[in-house]
Parts: structure tokens; C-alpha cells; sequence
């Protein structure tokens, strides 16, 4: 992969002095009109060898186009904050919104291929890491960032004459240290994890652009040139040049026989007001006790509620955090996006929320919206929401690996209940902002919601992160389970071997 | 994933019979407009726990449908012919044609999640398996495969009451052998790993369906109604309903400096007459030797001759044909596919020639013509030859991890020489028939090619499978740099510690 790049690509001063503001008046206008159409961000990886270039065309970049629509991010030892959350998360809070262009000097690759270099990390390891950026990068491209991947690379030779050079000049003697000949000992080591990775991961949606580094001019000129072509490209062309991928399968069907899971939950599940009363204290003494557990600090808890309209997600909230310190939860209450949430990948919002060690983060509604809601009432289409299964457990699976005790709660009540519950709501002073037309209107789609719901537990429901259903037509007896829940799974977790 | 398929699904018998007619005759009807389409291949693949209906729903597929146009392929232990190749090659020898529908009763999963199960395989290597299956299910659909996944579950209670059931009836006691108990105590672990299989691989392109087993009714009505809605839901929209996956990169773009690996090989290289004479013989007598190594017998050797029109393949692959056994090797010359292979995907074509052990094959072209040809005469969209690239990677890694010797040459001449060896061809009878229009048209492209050759270079020149560069302005020094790197790769790889 890298024999292109150790030819001795040049440009002279004289081609250069020439093409660079023919360039630059390009790349402005080009990153004036993504400004203003707003329709996609770019997001540039800045990766490879030491001393070929990285830092210089990073400047380059910004010193040619206009630095206010591009956020530069360097990527070095993770901060506490980020090293309390999966490690995607630093990646995440930075992606640039569309419209803007985001450069990224050091990213997911970093990590993986240095821990296998230094020998802390398995091939196996690797692999696994390749295979998680893969299925992030699809994610990316697929909500439609414009990912721009550049390797900078210098052959071995060039690399000892570089240090030489510099070691050889009394001005730059000082920018050579052992760490940096220690570094080109392990050259053909990283070379070849290098090659690996980036053979796995030169895909046709975000393929790598490998450039030789030995020269200033070639190297910003080849970097410049492929980001206005490909931002010229996808301008021009936008989604008529997408690649067509099939999508074979039929829209999901619910079972033939009508069994539906949801269908087979006890409607009849009931405290008296004595039983509710004592084992509400009980379990909400717990769960405080669990939180303030020294061993809590090491975890973080995410409660995720999803449920009918009316069934008491609500109340049941409140009877969890009537248990807990205010200063220890935070609630995150999902509607509709904000302006800034839209102009990201849909997973976006719900990352920026993620707890750090020992929060307790309480989702009412949740990214499962995208498999609910927005799937029912044909918001996307359906392979984005097909997509969207495993898009969610990727990301579940990186919360659980991450030391966080994720629940899951589908509060269920009947259609009949459901009747009930909205009459009252009409009738009750109070409680009329609750009930809205469009509640009235989700209600006449009530079979469609439950096959979409009953889908989202088939495909989400894993061994890390199981759904748990809750009868909920008695309100007492959804909010004690729930508690008792919530306590048994942090309990388990608090005294997990690790 | 399998909550569902644990609720006790059933259908009576009354529902059952009044279904089962019209089903048979719109799958009958589906199957028809199928054949008469002929623009994609539908692949069932079966697979499930024992006991879960897996064989009876298969034969029942073949009842209701015309069994002329279905192909059912049962997946036992390997013939020796299929051990002595890549483990994929006996799936992709048996892939339905565009127009018929093949049920693959056991599959690809098959081994992966039995091995780990039975201790033979760790986590990493199973989720190295399922990796290499996304992959391969992803190139699938992109290349127009209907595939349906069912995966038949049975509880772990069920299982129980099925083996005492069997085993209580005298009828049937015959049909439960202590390997079905034996079997059946390792549930649990063949669950877990299932579980973690299916979620893994259920993709927006090739989602799972999970159809519990107990009943003979509702399994056979579900795998029924799923294969027509989803036949019907192909042949209605098409690729109208095509996922959109933005394609997001601009087209390659040769370096600016126009220094291109093709150009940096030494256009002067040439050999005597006298030294041609000795070499040849020399490399001739050594290939020979090789080739009747006993360890020979452990590999295979894969060459592919790709190069400039006139460069001389033909006559390079004389040279060394001439040192082998004729019974020993297979040249595969590859023009234009027929049509049995244009009804498939396109590598299908060449993995069909895959040699076992002790085969030596060579390719005179390759299915490097996919990123060659079909890129520059835009025979098809830049999205597939885009993702070629790591097709073809994966492919040749099968390949080599196989044992495989994989060498490919790429024989260069410059625009000069050529144009000599066309006229020369023009003017000298008996090479008349080597000169067509075509050779002059694809010479005013020389631009075009030469750029796809260079990224063609860059983007599958691996580690295990290296393309050598051969200078072939001069004839003699191309044949002997030829052989020399044949005898070297081969007792290279014969003295290769296993």
C-alpha cells in the first residue's frame, strides 16, 4: 500500500508558487457554499509517520481556508473526563455539525495500531478495533458526513535521513530526542500494523488517501487538491451519485399467529396499597444505599424509559429519584431535536449525555425513537431505521464494556387502560396538558407501534442489555418492579469480579 | 433475540389448511416471475437448532414450489476436494443463478459457532469469522442476492420435552442417540454463542429471522409468507427502494506531480541473447524440480498475468508452461464471462477455478479486470469497482491463508514500444489476428489505464499477496524475471515452517 508513496514525489517552488492561490480561491468558495447549503459536514483524518508532514498541512489547511467553519482538533492522552467514558466519546463530542469541516490530527486509528505496535494490544485486539471503526465509519457516512481519510507516510530511509538532518544542524538538534529514535527502532513494526489497518479499512465509502511526506510542496498540494475535489464532487453530485445498495429484505413482518411479546405480558400484575407502600421504601432505601456505595464510583447507571403514551413513565421516574441525591442524577428528557442535534449523526445527542463514573443519567425516551416513532410515522426511510438495530447495539455494547449498567424499560398497559387513562386525563383539570390530539392520533396507529415494538426487543434485546417489559396497568406494580430492577442490576454489577 | 421465538407460536389446523393453498400458488406464481425476470438470485439459508423443523420446512419448500428451480444444497463434513480449498469456495461453487432460488440447509454459521461451542475456536476467532461473513453477505446483496437468513429456535425446555417425547415412543426412541444428550447439555453454551452470532450479523442487508421451531404449522406459514413478502417486495421495487449509501469520496486522482509507480521502472532492462539462453534454461529446470517436490503436493500456485496490450503475457506464460508437466497445470484465459457466469456475482467466475492441492494455475487476465477494464470503459458505476478493492483483498487472503502461492505480474511497456509491436503485428502475417480495433482504442486511452493500474497497485498490493512490477520493454529480461520470482515464491513458501 505505501509503494506509491516512497517514489520521491515532488513539486518545485515554481509550480507551487503557482497552483496555491489558484487553490486557495477554490477552496474557500467551496467551503463558502457548504456553509451555506449546510447539508453535510467534512471530516478530515490527519494520520501517519512522524516527520512527514502532519502538523504543516493542518496549519495549511487552516491557513487557507476561512478558520471560523473549521474546528481543528488534536487528539493527545485522553483527558479524566474522557477516560470515565467509552472511548468513541472524545470522537463523538467533537464531530463536526453540517456545514462546517472538522480535522481530526490523531483519531480512532491512533490507539489501536500504537497498543499493537507496543506489544499491549493482541492481534486479536486489533482486528476487533478495526472492526468497530469500520461499522462507525458506515455510521458516519451513511448520516452522511463527508469522511476524508489521509496517511501520511515516509519510508524507512527518508525517516533516519530526516533525524539525521536535524540532528546535524545545531538550530533543530534539540527537536531530536531517544524517544524519537527509540520510535524508528519499531519502524517496520509500525509499518506493517500500519499496512494492516489500513488495508482493512480502505473501504469504498471512506477509503484511505495515502501521501508521501518527504516533500512540503507535494504533500499540501495533494492534500488540498483531493479535499476541493471531493468536496466539489459530492456537491456536484450529491446523492445522485450514491452507491445503490440493495436493500432485499421485505418490510419486517409481525408473527402470523398474532403472538405478539408485548401480547403475552400478565395485564393482571397488581399490588394492594399495603404491599406498595412497604416495598416501595424497601427498594428505594437500596437504591440509595447502592448509589452511595464506595464501588458505585467505578460505574455509571443509565435507565432508559420507553413505553405506551400514559403508561407512567413519568411517575415512575419520579419514584427513582425521589431515592437518590439531586445532585447524583441528571434527567434527559427526548423530544424533538434541537437545531444543533439535527445537524449531527442521530446517535449524536444521546452520546453527549453519556455519564462519566458514578452518574446516574435517567433517559425519558431515548435513541430508540429512531426505531419507534420515526419508523411508524415514516420520518426515515426504512433502511435507515433497519440500519439502526445494530448501529444501537454497537453503542450499547461500548456503554457495557465501558463499566455502565444499562436498563431498559418498556412500560406496557392495554388499549383498554390506555382508553382510560386518556379520558381522565380530559376530565382532570391538571392533568388536560397531558393529553394532546396527537396522542389521540399515536393511539388509532396502536398496531403498528407494537409490531415496531416488538421488532425493537427481538433485535435490541441482548445478552448486555436486555429490555425489560413491565406490566404496567397497575401503577404500583410497574413502579415497584421497576425499582427492584434497578436495584438487583446494580447490585449485581457492584459486586461483579472484575 | 429469541424471547420471541419462545412465546408458543402456533397456528391450528384449520387455519393452516385454509392458508396453505393460496400460499403454494402465489409462491408458485412469485417463483415463475422470477425465472422469467432472470435479474437477481434469492438464497435461503436454514439454520437453527436441532429438531427445530429445519429439514421438514426445506423439503416443504420444494413441495410448494417447482423443484426444477430451486436448488437445495445439504452442508455436511467437506469432501477432500473442498478441505483442499479456501472454506468458502464450497458455498460460492453452489450460489443460485439470477432467476432461481437456492436453500442452503446449513451454511457459512454453521462452523464458526460449533467450533466455539465446542471449545476448538476462542471469541476472537469467531468474531474474526463473523467478520469475514459481513463482508461476504455485504458483497452479496451489493451484487444483487436476494438472501434470506432463518434462524429455527427451540426453548431449552421444548428441546427437553422433544427428546423424552421421541424417547418414549417406541416408534420413535430409534431417532435419540446419546449424541443428541450430549448435544443437548451444551444448550446453554450453543445459545450464548448463537445469540452472539445472529446479533452480530443481523444487518440492515441481511437481517435475521427467528422462527420458533415447535410448531410445524406456524414455522412452515412464517419461512412461507417471509419468502414470498420478501420476493414480492424485490420484484416491486427494485432498486427503487435501493438503500442510499453515499458514495462519498471523489474519484481517485492520480499524483499531481504525475510521477506514477508504472513510470519508475527502468525501461532499459534487458538481457543477452547468451545470458536469456542460460537463465531461462536454469529457472526452467528449477521450476520443474519444484513443482515435483513431494512438499509441492501441501500448496497450490495461483499466477495472474495482467499487463499493457502486447506487453507479452502469452508469451512469458509459454516459458514457463514449458517446464511444467502438462497434467500439472491449467491456464484460465479470461475474456468476456458467459452467460451462467454473468448470472452470478463477478468473482464467482474465478473462484470457480480455484486449484486444490498440488494445482498450479495460471490466469491470463484476472479478475483484476473489474478495477482495469470495467473502471476506464465505465462498465460499471465507480461504487463497484470502489469496493472491488477489498473484495479482491479478501479473496486473495482466503486465498493465501489456504496455502495458496498467489503471485501476480503486471507486464509493463512504454506508449513507444507498443506502438512498434503494433505495427509490427500490422505488418507480419501470422500476427495479423493479434491486432484488432479494440488494441488501437484502448491505446488512445493510455492515460486512463495507466492510472487505474497505479491505484489498482496501491489499493491491493498486501502483504500476502505483492504485485511485482516486471519491465517488459525487453522480452527476454521479462520471461526470466518471471521465472526467477516463480521459483522464488514457490521454494519460499516450500521451506516455510508450518
Amino acid at each position: 500500500m505505501f509503494e506509491s508513496a516512497e517514489l520521491g514525489h515532488r513539486i518545485d517552488k515554481k509550480t507551487y508558487d503557482e497552483r496555491v492561490p489558484v487553490l486557495r480561491e477554490n477552496l474557500l468558495e467551496a467551503q463558502f457554499a457548504l456553509g451555506r447549503r449546510r447539508d453535510f459536514p467534512v471530516l478530515i483524518l490527519i494520520s501517519g509517520v512522524d516527520g512527514a508532514g502532519k502538523g504543516e498541512t493542518v496549519n495549511l489547511l487552516n491557513a487557507w481556508m476561512d478558520p471560523r467553519h473549521i474546528v481543528t482538533e488534536g487528539f493527545g492522552p485522553p483527558s479524566q473526563e474522557e477516560l470515565e467514558r467509552p472511548a468513541q466519546w472524545r470522537f463523538w463530542r467533537l464531530l463536526p455539525p453540517q456545514g462546517k469541516i472538522g480535522i481530526f490530527f490523531g483519531s480512532w486509528y491512533t490507539r489501536p495500531i500504537v497498543s499493537r505496535v507496543e506489544g499491549n494490544a493482541s492481534t486479536a485486539d486489533l482486528d476487533r478495533s478495526i472492526q468497530e471503526i469500520i461499522r462507525f465509519e458506515r455510521m458516519l457516512t451513511n448520516e452522511g458526513v463527508l469522511l476524508l481519510k489521509f496517511w501520511f507516510h515516509l519510508s524507512k530511509e527518508r525517516q533516519r535521513k530526516r533525524l539525521k538532518g536535524l540532528e546535524k544542524d545545531p538550530a533543530t538538534r534539540w527537536r531530536v530526542t531517544d524517544t524519537d529514535w527509540a520510535r524508528f527502532k519499531k519502524y517496520d513494526k509500525f509499518r506493517k500494523w500500519s499496512e494492516h489497518t489500513l488495508r482493512h479499512t480502505s473501504t469504498g465509502n471512506a477509503p484511505w488517501y495515502v501521501v508521501e511526506g518527504t516533500d512540503h510542496n507535494f504533500r499540501s498540494l495533494t492534500v488540498g487538491q483531493t479535499l476541493l475535489e471531493t468536496m466539489r464532487h459530492r456537491m456536484e453530485n450529491g446523492e445522485g451519485d450514491a452507491q445503490q445498495v440493495r436493500f432485499t429484505t421485505a418490510p419486517l413482518v409481525p408473527p402470523i399467529d398474532n403472538l405478539r411479546i408485548l401480547r403475552t405480558l400478565p395485564t393482571d400484575a397488581a399490588l394492594s396499597r399495603k404491599q406498595y407502600d412497604e416495598e416501595l421504601l424497601r427498594y428505594q432505601g437500596q437504591l440509595n444505599l447502592l448509589t452511595r456505595d464506595p464501588r458505585f464510583r467505578d460505574h455509571s447507571v443509565i435507565l432508559v424509559f420507553e413505553g405506551t403514551d400514559a403508561a407512567g413513565k413519568g411517575s415512575s421516574i419520579r419514584r427513582i429519584t425521589a431515592a437518590l441525591d439531586a445532585r447524583r442524577y441528571r434527567i434527559v428528557p427526548v423530544a424533538a431535536p434541537t437545531e444543533e442535534e439535527r445537524a449531527q449523526p442521530y446517535l449524536w445527542r444521546f452520546w453527549r449525555h453519556v455519564p462519566g463514573r458514578g452518574g446516574f443519567t435517567i433517559f425519558d425516551r431515548s435513541w430508540y425513537g429512531r426505531v419507534l416513532v420515526e419508523r411508524v410515522e415514516e420520518l426515515c426511510p426504512p433502511a435507515s431505521w433497519m440500519r439502526a438495530y445494530s448501529e444501537i447495539n454497537d453503542f450499547e455494547e461500548q456503554l457495557v464494556r465501558n463499566g455502565t449498567v444499562l436498563i431498559k424499560f418498556w412500560l406496557a398497559i392495554t388499549k383498554e387502560e390506555q382508553l382510560q387513562r386518556f379520558r381522565a386525563r380530559e376530565t382532570t383539570p391538571f392533568k388536560q396538558h397531558k393529553i394532546t390530539d396527537e396522542d389521540w392520533r399515536n393511539r388509532e396507529k396502536w398496531d403498528d407501534y407494537e409490531i415496531a415494538v416488538c421488532d425493537m426487543v427481538d433485535r435490541t434485546s441482548t445478552e448486555f442489555a436486555p429490555w425489560h417489559l413491565v406490566p404496567a396497568n397497575d401503577k404500583r406494580f410497574a413502579r415497584v418492579d421497576i425499582l427492584q430492577t434497578v436495584c438487583d442490576r446494580i447490585e449485581a454489577a457492584l459486586n461483579k469480579k472484575h
